[in-house]
């Protein structure tokens, strides 16, 4: 019921979708496609500054086992992202700097990895970013098979192959195929909204004005003292 | 008996002796008040070599809810801290550029914050600094109330409205305004003592000669062998 | 059956082979030596790009409790590390820069410690290489012994006085005094090896091929499946 | 700044009020008094079934360290309850079957500690039940002073002594002195309240008409399908 | 793009396949069908010797939000099991006695849920299992919408509506529903297997033997030594 | 330099002296051996009230991988407690009822393992407690060598075959094998002591005059106030 498998060809989108998706960022990008496929939080990069985005190969790993990763790079093209999820938490370091380089050679831009990283500083001066859940300096073995681009669960979001990922340091994004250029549609909008916000708080026109938030607040009854003394003379 | 409020006017403390506790720096302020007042360690913050000191303004929010840092916002003035606890733990990025550029505008010198923060790459470039639980790029809605200047329980410590909060790369302390004079006061003292302590262990001085540890060592029991085989014959 | 005890004098291994590892790195030298001896991952420097080796000098302290701190750093030589276990886990602030000044004056290279250290800025000014488990300011008492040069766990690995540890970007690593030249043999020639594979990977040549992995995957059952309709085909 | 001190007298709830909020339970209590005074959920209960209300004696205590707890327990009285927090974390086994003994003997009912505790099945075994971070049985020294009867953060909420404190299988929630009565009038209201619900679901009613929940439904814009062939087709 | 969403019918399995998969438990079944489908480790039953099986109803909330439980209970049959996943890491006590007097009065058989529950003693009471995250005495409010009947992630499994799930004290795993016939027909092919093995292991064969693993291990290189003495001698 | 290996033969304790650890229990045997050897509290029984000692039989595992506990029950006697350590953290399920058959076949007494177990229901029926890091129905391979009977760290602990063992609620402690029988002795000589202690504490004598506590508190400087006020009046 449950075979190893290896899916070739998988649907892309295009790069000018996929690099537009890049300079938005991952928290206009989540906003944009209605707050849903952000990674947990311990998806951290392992250095900063990095912001990329790119098609998602996906890889279903074993604990301790990176062989599917070997299988994974033949099958990328210029534009992806490997993605990597695990049949349990592991922090072991799957990948180093020779993958990296392999993976670089084909054009791959970044890792996702819900398992450990090794040769980050080499990985820092190759400029090949990865968001992982751990360091770690433990190699893995290749002894037992996953499956490379089927639907997987990376840091609790489904990931189909194909799929965009947006990455920079404020996590990790999941943006269904189908979704892709809609999302980058309203991550636009949702920017241009933001820059005639950022104008009137930048001199000093509060949010609450800006949103009318003071008639809600009023009437959800939030109470106003003048001081703390004020306060508990009413209690 | 649980109301939300908000209390417009607080006590601060004076800017001189913010800036000068902010100069100290957490270690040095933390020990200088007795060892009370740190936050919990993983409070960290979003960028390296930040050191700020300001005048708590506090809020008292629920999980994926910032409503109230709009109301916060508002009530602060320059010099103020902004100190977020969460009524439950919640990672969700419930600040980010816009209330940074809004808070920048009033003068807030910085983000205390027992969740999320996200675009963490703007404030940065912002010089906004901020020290928080987590990073994320999950928003938050604006539907229930919480309060704004009363007393909180952030990372393990109870704030007051008007505390003073001192924040750097060693974690996040807050000293009682009333104490904070007193605090500085330690801190410059505690700061000379250390210097002399300094140039003495540069020196190659030993801690164990500079504070007589010798002969208490000793009463304790503590047994020096030559080596291991000395140690292996007496056991 | 538990006396509290220093060991003046531990066998060290030359510092040619202490900075052999050090240039080799964790991930190699791990490698190297069959896998063996990594701290685990939540051990972490307090900066980037330190990159150190040295003979261990072992403390086991009590939690929050540094005193042993301070009879360690008599014992310490040139080219010395400090490593501190703890008898239950803690985060405390046991290490500053007075500690670190006097260890540096000793010829210390840098501090692992499963516990919490503090004054980060100023020990990445002096230069000061530390991993530990957290970064607290909270500082500690001296009133109960524990042993130094003793062997201890530190962040779950088995630590002999004058093994030899190696810490960088990838975590810290213990070698075992008596393998430590030929965990450098062998690292020497396993980066040689890598070296060759890494121009080929370079040029695009796929680890499955450089490693002949094609026949075991399919004996172990991998199907590739052109895309995604004809995997679904064939469940 | 920061003296150790102990407080003999602290002020005190009828044990009328004090039986019947552990009569209700911490899930009731919490509601009643709007939501606040919750510990965070790692505080379990050493075993199940237990539910006690008591007065609060509140201990600041040092990591591995429980001289405080002895100081405590002379002025403890009948129907009250220790709690005990601690200046950093720490799981060390600070309470174990001999102080139940002597806080049995005094009439305390139990003990909320956000550290260790050990001899769990003697404890059992004397009805005594304790919420705790961790059990442990890492004995403790007696070293450094905290203080008794001052308010402390236990847990991430803030107890004065001689507020009420109620536990049972659910955690543990503080309630503030001069507010125990009104928590209690108010959660004989909401059980009351709940009964009546309690029968309507029971006879298959449904929340969504108890509470008339489908128009604000409707208008927050949730949309049903039939089933997922008319919700794929409307995407 | 990310409509909430409320799908009234969905397909279920025959409530035959339903028992037949809980009578074999979680480690049975997971083994069965490959391997496959088990939550995190932190999903634990809130009493111990539940064992149940059912159809899903999957539940999108979020953090501190229960609203979409009602309409849930509103779609579920006799056989079901609510199974809930959370946009964001929460622990509040989304679920207790009321909601499950309503799910119990429609036959749903219990709950998943990748947050926390209360009420515990009475769920127990009322033989109302529950595997969670975290118990919780913390209410929520009913303020933002979710989805029902969606595909979801629930602790790190993609669960569709229908899907099959199997809860013990070994975990929680879920069988996709085109597959739960045939997960059942290899767990009784499993059980069987098992017998013999029992039978052999209970009268002191080794598994070893059973196995024959000895070759396997010789060629992989273990070496047995007869004492320690041996294996010192030959290092 | 890293071999895998098996020895067959350790020393071990007598049955005598492991039965006497196994009845004064992990909390007085820790004491009693001067406060070593516990092992982090994250270790937990898979059900309550057992309490067992034994002689270590010890296994390096690698995650996901129990191939080496099939060759260590080969080599247990009746009185052992098979430990298991792992190359890095790992919650799979390596142990279950048929490993659990073959175990109890040979007179193991229980299993201490720094990973996950499974089947718990049935090995609780079978009366084969276990202490783990954690309960999953993830089953695992056997693909990689570890070794029996060396050296390991579990659970922050170091122990060597034939060590004895002792596990109750409290966790688990080692003691070294060639201090077993002294802290049998000391736990004895304890034991006797708590014995006196807990009746004069039953009887509401204090800790503080048993121990002779006020004059060293006063030393330290501790102060009693009557009330708060008197306190607030001295600040």
């Amino acid at each position: 019921m449950n075979k190893a498998v290896a899916i070739k060809d998988i649907p892309r989108s295009d790069m000018a979708i996929i690099d537009g998706l890049a300079e938005k960022g991952v928290s206009t990008v989540h906003e944009a496609q209605g707050r849903v496929g952000l990674m947990k939080t311990y998806m951290r990069p392992i250095y900063s500054d990095a912001r990329i985005a790119g098609n998602a190969v996906t890889v279903l790993a074993q604990p301790g086992d990176n062989w599917m990763l070997h299988v994974a790079i033949e099958l990328c093209q210029p534009g992806d992202i490997l993605v990597v999820g695990c049949t349990t938490d592991n922090t072991d370091g799957m990948f180093g700097d020779l993958l990296a380089t392999s993976a670089q050679a084909r054009g791959v831009r970044g890792l996702i990895i819900d398992a450990g990283v090794r040769d980050v500083r080499d990985l820092k001066e190759m400029d090949f970013p990865v968001w992982s859940r751990a360091i770690s300096a433990k190699g893995t073995v290749k002894n037992t098979l996953g499956s490379v681009n089927v639907p997987i669960v990376c840091a609790g979001q489904l990931i189909h192959p194909g799929d965009a990922i947006v990455a920079d340091d404020d996590g990790v994004c999941v943006v269904a195929r189908k979704n892709a250029d809609m999302a980058l549609v309203n991550a636009n909008k949702r920017e241009q909204k933001e820059e005639e916000k950022r104008d009137l708080l930048a001199k000093g026109v509060l949010g609450l004005d800006i949103y009318n938030m003071r008639p809600r607040l009023e009437e959800h009854g939030l109470q106003y003292y003048d001081d703390v003394a004020a306060w508990e003379a009413d209690k």
